[in-house]
């Protein structure tokens, strides 16, 4: 019983903090599947509330899908789920702005066919064989083409294939940061890196985000202060932010790399495209003096499924990283490895780059003008110039965890913020990503914001549901 | 030049130790790919050797693919390749008992390409987008069904997909071990392993194999003296020495398990096969009291260039192993994972293995008396009971790194028994695996082995060659 214990703060909602605390002890793994929660008048005295709180926590968590009630047993840990709870709600036409998976009507899955029966006909056997090294030569080869077009200038030698970006930071993670080591990171940012950076031990300084990019004068402070080994940045339609970075600012970092010998680790997941910003090149483009490890994804522009992705690494460290690559999961299955090469080689990747081009810019200025419009008066939206991420800050005074559950709802899903910080210091923003809804739903989830934003701001300030006749669950 | 500088030890060649401190550079990446080697005349006399000395070490290393001469420049270090070297060497007709990938040849193409297209056109666009969770159900569900034929109750749940066995022991070290953690391996193991659990900082204690398995006895006192998180093991066909554990030691593993609370990692990748064994069940199948994390390997049945396998996992792990899995790569490709599900459901897949056991069971027994009756009374062949490495050690005083240098030469390759140690104390045996090399070539392979040993006995003991008019290079 003890692990169950909680102080009550009295400035929130108390269901809620005891659900908070039940979904922790479940996700720290303290709490395990299928274990049965306090019975809820033994719970409700032991921390000295009112039994129908606990019945409004423990209902919170089952319509949150992390526990189910056993009719005349009790109420009980479900099955274990690393995906978002709110996928289980039952809401068919939720517009799901959580989800970073591309909609699939965008996958050239004809081409793509075609491509793997390249591979299975052209080169047999050969592609299920271990592959120990960097990766297919062709591949690499053709890879070296398409950097060139983003004025990248390497070559096959520096390109490591990998298992997508994901996989990217946690190789480059195992084959440089060791326990202790520093590493500096955008606030907010990425949050499967910060958990690659922390789960190695690695001492994680987040440094902010203005409108223009990273605030180079906090890290500079930093820099006079603490040696990094790395930076990790998104330079490019940020995530969650959206924010690029100035073309001064991407030369400055760089610059600051080698006066202060770090390496930076730029993970580009959309930088193949416009949008409106004036400057779209990756930092590593900006890169003379091998400070930049370039990770490029192809889970946003082709399909997240594939879990393909490069490296191009400074000389320096390829050992390290290939040994890392080795020890993770020896290589990339060479089926993908070879489709990959056929398609981009013989199926127009240029142009499927061009027209994927068209609908995600299209897309990106529909949502950020009907954010501006609708609801841009009650709500500051962050600078984006471009990309498939919107950062939205609340009021202060209110919660972005108890907007995402309001929101839930009235059928909209957003990722509250606190998703994107390392420490939970302040909860007032929401993350909208449009990579997997079209721009209907896109008009439909915002309106649905708009419609309902009154009625959160009135009731919801403070995590304080403000007391009146409304019945919320 | 500091770099350069060694202590050079007199009971042993002088330019091998050179070449090894110059290997050992470039391993740990001191000297860099493209880099210059000092000129002979200058290393020479800096160490204090002769020229030729330094000649001998060079012509070794460009023989090894390590460094490449340029006329007039110099030699410089070759391109990064984790590649053993050997594969570099020209000889067309080399027996490769160093490689551990299955022949081609045995591969099902035909039937696994079939699956690929019934992946593709039953599953469409679905298998291109993210999967964020244990895997394909159906795949789960089907791998059920084949680990109750090897005496595993299990369920789906338990069952976490994986990129390959590398990737299970990496995840699982990942979600289970912290800095400085505790983590028993046999001794000698697969050296992947060991890799992976010193890079995470976990502190290595290795636990000598017998010919019945792991030592009990000292297992235990170890135990009495220090808390392990995790021991990792092969309990059947262990590479490297092919032994397997008998029924009392799986179960007294288990024992031990329970009554010191720590978990075992088993690494099957060939229980599939009885060989001439008595008990080929996995250490699982006796598991009552989840203990047991148990990872299955693809790569030696099946064809390693898929890169998947599968975990089964204690419920209490799930949840930590399942975000390694996650922070790795996600997940595995759904490409991969459906045609994997339509191979093994609708091809046969007993009768592939019944099919394959038959093969690796007429090459291991044909290996196994070949190496009695050629090699038995000058070497002493470790008690393999099945499998497809045997371990063979040499006589005291003689060196596997002489014995694998001089064998290449003779077109043999073996793999050094020092790749299967965490410390490099005793450097007398070397592992034969068979699973790349057909009936003929082991023949061959193991007749030249025969007809040069004698040679290797006379002339390379203690590292020393002794002087005689030969020439070795």
């Amino acid at each position: 019983m003890d692990k169950y214990k909680l102080e009550l703060v009295s400035d929130n909602s108390k269901y809620i903090q005891i659900y908070n605390h039940i979904k922790n002890l479940i996700a720290k793994g303290e709490i395990k599947e299928h274990e049965k929660l306090p019975p809820i008048r033994k719970f409700a005295d032991y921390i000295a509330v009112n039994n129908a709180t606990i019945v409004k926590a423990y209902e919170l968590l089952e319509k949150e899908g992390y526990v189910h009630k056993i009719v005349g047993s009790g109420t009980f840990v479900s099955s274990l789920n690393i995906k978002k709870s709110t996928n289980k709600i039952d809401i068919e036409d939720m517009i799901h702005f959580d989800s970073g998976n591309p909609s699939r009507e965008m996958f050239p899955i004809d081409n793509f066919k075609a491509a793997i029966n390249m591979a299975l006909e052209k080169d047999g056997a050969s592609i299920f064989e271990y592959d120990e090294g960097k990766g297919s030569n062709e591949l690499r080869e053709e890879l070296c083409l398409y950097l060139k077009d983003k004025r990248i200038n390497t070559n096959k030698e520096n390109i490591q294939i990998i298992s997508g970006a994901q996989q990217g930071i946690d190789i480059v993670c195992k084959g440089l940061i060791n326990y202790s080591d520093v590493v500096f990171v955008e606030e907010p940012t990425y949050n499967g890196a910060l958990e690659v950076f922390k789960s190695r031990g690695a001492k994680v300084i987040p440094i902010p985000m203005l409108q223009d990019g990273i605030d180079i004068g906090i890290l500079k402070l930093k820099l006079e202060k603490i040696k990094p080994k790395l930076i990790y940045v998104m330079p490019n339609f940020q995530n969650p932010t959206g924010i690029s970075y100035s073309t001064y600012k991407k030369k400055k970092l760089i610059e600051l790399a080698e006066k202060y010998n770090f390496y930076i680790l730029e993970d580009d997941f959309i930088s193949d495209f416009a949008f409106d910003s004036s400057d779209n090149r990756p930092l590593k483009s900006y890169d003379t003096n091998n400070r930049v490890i370039y990770i490029k994804s192809f889970s946003k522009i082709l399909m997240p499924g594939l879990r393909i992705g490069i490296i191009d690494i400074p000389i320096e460290l390829q050992k390290k990283i290939l040994w890392a690559k080795y020890s993770s999961d020896i290589s990339t299955p060479g089926l993908i490895q070879k489709s990959m090469y056929y398609y981009m080689k013989y199926f127009n990747w240029n142009n499927y780059l061009k027209n994927l081009e068209k609908i995600y810019t299209e897309k990106y200025r529909k949502t950020k003008s009907l954010l501006d419009e609708k609801l841009g008066d009650k709500l500051k939206i962050s600078k984006s110039i471009g990309g498939l991420n919107f950062f939205v800050e609340l009021p202060r005074g209110y919660s972005s965890q108890d907007f995402y559950e309001f929101m839930v709802k009235k059928g909209v899903c957003i990722t509250p913020g606190t998703y994107f910080f390392d420490n939970i210091m302040d909860d007032r923003f929401f993350r909208i990503n449009i990579a997997n809804t079209n721009l209907e739903d896109i008009i439909r989830g915002i309106t649905i914001i708009e419609n309902n934003l009154q009625e959160f701001i009135t009731y919801y300030k403070n995590g304080e549901y403000i007391r009146s006749n409304k019945i919320f669950y």
